[in-house]
C-alpha cells in the first residue's frame, strides 16, 4: 500500500525568502508533503521577529500558491524547555518521516530522539538570510529582490517596513 | 481590484465530523477561503480532548482533500485570558472578514471587538456533536458513520478509540 | 513620629457592592489607608468573573469618590501556587499592618506567614454577595439596589448585563 | 558489567501512606533503586493537595529511613500538556527501566512512548487512599493508623490537620 | 453631559523621578485623570528593576500626595506577546482617551490599534533617567536630588540602595 | 529532644564538580543533612545549561555515594519573580536552618526574608567553576580532572561532551 511521505522543516520566516523557497523546492522532490513549522509563533513586533504568525502563514501560503508543493504551514509557539521540545513539535504536526534543518540545536534534539535529520544545502546565505533582509528593510536597501512578489505585497499591505523601523528605534 | 474574502471558523474538532463538514461547505459558498482555528491546541489525551493538534490537522486536511474548499488549518493554543483572546486569534491567523460561530463566548468577544459574527445553521446536532461521538467511541456504538472516511482511518491508525477508552477509565 | 497605618482587603469585586462598601467603611475607622486587592485580575467574560480588572478598578474608584476613604485599588493576577501567594501579594502592594478577610484560604495563608488577620463582620450576605447579584443580573431581578449608583452607571455603560447573560448561555 | 536497575513510581503523596509503602516494598524486591516522582509539586493548601512538595519529600524520606530502599524523591511540577508529559518526567529524573502505575492516563502516556508499565498490586485501597485519609483527618477519625509514624510526626509539627480543615471550610 | 477625560502613561518607575513628575504635570493640564501603568510589575531585585511593584506604587502615591493630580497607579505584569499587549493594557485599566509615550514599541502597538499616542516633551533626560539614577545610587553620587523627597524616604526605609548594590555585584 | 539540623545549598551543577564537593564536605561538618537545590531545573541543551535536571540529580547522587553526606537533591524550576523566589524554595524543600551561598542575589533575597545566609569558602574557583569546565569540555582540554569519576562516567554515557559542542555551534 502506498504511504504518504512527509518531511518537517522549521524556521521563523521573518520574513519568508528565496532561501526558504529553494530548500522547500529541494525537499519537494523527495517527499509527498512538507510540514512547515513556523517557530516562535507567539513573537511579533520585535527587531528579530517583526511579523505575527498569521502574517507569516499568509506569506508562505501565497508564495507557494503558484508552486506545486503540498504543504502544511503550522504556527508553533515556543515552549522554552529544550527537553520537551521534540514532543511539543510532534504533538502539533501531522506525522513526519524526516526533519530538514541546519540549526545545531534542532539537529541535536531530534537526533537524541532518534529521528532522522538531514541538512539541506545552503542557498546563497550571504544574501538570503532573515537577519540580512531585515537589515536591508531598515536601510531601504533593495530587500524586495530577496523575497517572492507575494511576500512583498503582504509586507507593503501591513506597513511592515515602517513597523520594523519603528520598533528598532531606541528611545533616547 | 479583486480582494480575497476570508471567513474564520473555530472549533476543537475532537474529532472532526460531518457537522463541521456541513458548516464549512456552507461557508465555502460565500467566501474564497476559510481559516479553521483548531482550539485548545495544547490539549490531548483528555476525555474531552483525546486528539493532539497534529492529529486534528491531519483529520481536517484529509477530510477536505476531495472537497474543493481552500482553507488554512491553524492550531491555536488557549491563552486563558478572555480579554486578550481576540487579539491572540488575530495574531495567529491570516486576515479575515467574518467569524462563524455558535459559541456564546466567541460571539460576545468578537462582538465587543467590533468584528462581524454570523451563526451557522446547526446541522443535526443530536447526532453530529463531539460529545456524542466520543461517547459512541467509548461504547463502541457506530461512531464511524458520523465522520468522514479519512477521519476513521486516522483514528484507527493512531489507536484513538483505545486511547479514549483508557483515559476515561477511573483509577479505583 | 507618626506612621501611616494600612489594612489590606482582597476580593474579586464581581461586581463591587454594598457588602464591600460596609466592610471598607468599618476598616476606615481603624486605619489611615486601605489597600484593596482586586483578585483574579486576569479573568473576565466568565460567568463568575464577568468584569475586567480595569472595569472593577473604575467601579471601586467611583464608588469611593464621595466617601472619604484613602485607598489603593490594585489589580492582582492569580499566581496559582498557594505557597507563594502571600509573597506575591506583598510584592504588589504598599506595606500593610493587618489583613481583613473571611476567606478560609486567605486566613490560613496569611496566618502561616505570621501576619495578623481580622475577620470583618458580615454585612447582609444573603443580599450582598457577588454570586447572588450576578444571578439577579441574569434574571433581571433588581440588582441595581445592591450596588452604589456609580457601579450601576459603569455596568450600563459597558453593557455588562448583556455580556453576563450571553456568556452564561449554553451552546446547544 | 553490572548495571543499576531503576523503577519509576509517581504519586501525589497527599499524604504518604501505607498503601504507597506496600507498593515501594514490592518494587524494591525487583529493582536496585526507585525514583519516586512527587506529582503536582507546585500545589499545596488545596483540599486535594494540602501539603507542599517539601513537606512530602520530608514524609517520604523519613518514612523510608528505617526501611532499606534506595530511592530518589523528586518533586515534579505539572506541565499541563499531556503530549509532552513523558518527556518532562524523563528530563527531571535519573534514567529508569520500568514505570509502576495504576493510573490510566500514566499507563497510556508511557505506553504510547514505548516504555514498559507495570501495574502494582493494589493494597487495601478501601483504607489506604489519599482521599479517604484526608477525609479522616477532617473528621478526626483515626487517620494516624494509615500512615507511618514519621508522617504523623511531620503532619503534627506543621499543623497539617488544622490547615486541611481550614482550607476545606466554605466561606459563607 | 460632561465626560471625564483620561490619559494613559506607562513606565517602569525604577525609581519614580522628576522626569516622570514633569510629564505628569504636563498631562494633568489637559486631562481630568491620569492612569499610571507600572510596567514589568512582576520584576524586582534585578539591576534594571530593583523595586517591587508595591514599592513603586508607594513612591508614586506619596510623590503625588501634595500635587493635585487625580490618578490611578496600576501595576501591569508583562505578557511577553506584543500582539496582545494593547488588549492586556485595556483590560487592566479604566477607559482612556489618549496614550502618552516616547517608547517606539508602545507608539507602534497603540498606533496599530488605532489609539491616539502623543509624545510628551522630554525633560532633562541627561539627568532624569532611571538608568542614570540607578548608576548614581550604586556609585553614591547624589541620586537624592533626582527624585521627590517622598521617594528618598521610601528607598531609605527599604534599604533600596544597599539592595541595588548587592544585586549588581558579580559572584566571582 | 534532638532536632535534625539542615543547611540549604543551591547551584546549577552544570556539571557537578570538585568545587561543589569541597563546599558540601565543609557544610557536612556542621549540619546533619544538606538540601541540595538544583536550580534552573527546567533548562537543558543550552550552552550554559547543557544537562537536564535528571542528569544532574544522577551526578550528585553518584558523586556523593561513597562520601558520607546525608542529603536531598531537589530539582527546582525557575519561577522568574525574585519577590516570591524564597517562598518557592521553601515550598519545595524540607525545612532548613541556614543557607549557604556566594551568589549576591541569593544572599539578598534570603537576607530580606530574615533567613541566615553563610558564605562558604571559595575553593579554587580559577579551576573549579562550571563556566571554565564547560569551556574545557568544548576544547577537549582535560575537564575530567575537575569532576568526580562518577560524573565523568555519566557525562560519557549520555554523550554530554558531543551534546555541549553541538549546541554551542553557530548556524552559519
Amino acid at each position: 500500500m502506498y504511504k504518504t511521505t512527509r518531511a518537517f522543516y522549521i524556521g521563523r520566516f521573518q520574513p519568508y525568502h528565496f532561501g526558504h523557497h529553494a530548500v522547500l523546492s529541494e525537499i519537494a522532490k523527495e517527499f509527498d508533503e512538507i510540514i512547515i513549522g513556523i517557530g516562535s509563533a507567539q513573537c511579533s513586533h520585535e527587531p528579530d521577529n517583526p511579523f505575527t504568525a498569521g502574517e507569516r502563514v499568509t506569506m508562505i501560503r501565497h508564495a507557494l500558491d503558484d508552486v506545486d508543493i503540498k504543504h502544511f504551514a503550522i504556527p508553533i509557539e515556543d515552549i522554552r524547555r529544550n527537553a520537551v521540545w521534540v514532543s511539543h513539535i510532534i504533538s502539533m504536526t501531522p506525522k513526519f518521516d524526516v526533519v530538514y534543518s541546519n540549526n545545531p540545536l534542532v539537529i541535536q534534539l531530534f537526533g537524541e530522539a532518534g529521528i532522522e535529520v538531514r541538512q539541506p544545502p545552503k542557498y546563497k546565505r550571504d544574501i538570503y538570510s532573515g537577519t540580512k533582509i531585515r537589515r536591508r528593510m531598515i536601510e531601504g536597501d533593495g530587500w524586495e529582490t530577496c523575497v517572492p512578489d507575494a511576500v512583498v505585497d503582504i509586507i507593503e499591505e501591513i506597513g511592515g517596513v515602517e513597523r520594523l523601523r519603528r520598533i528598532c528605534m531606541v528611545e533616547e
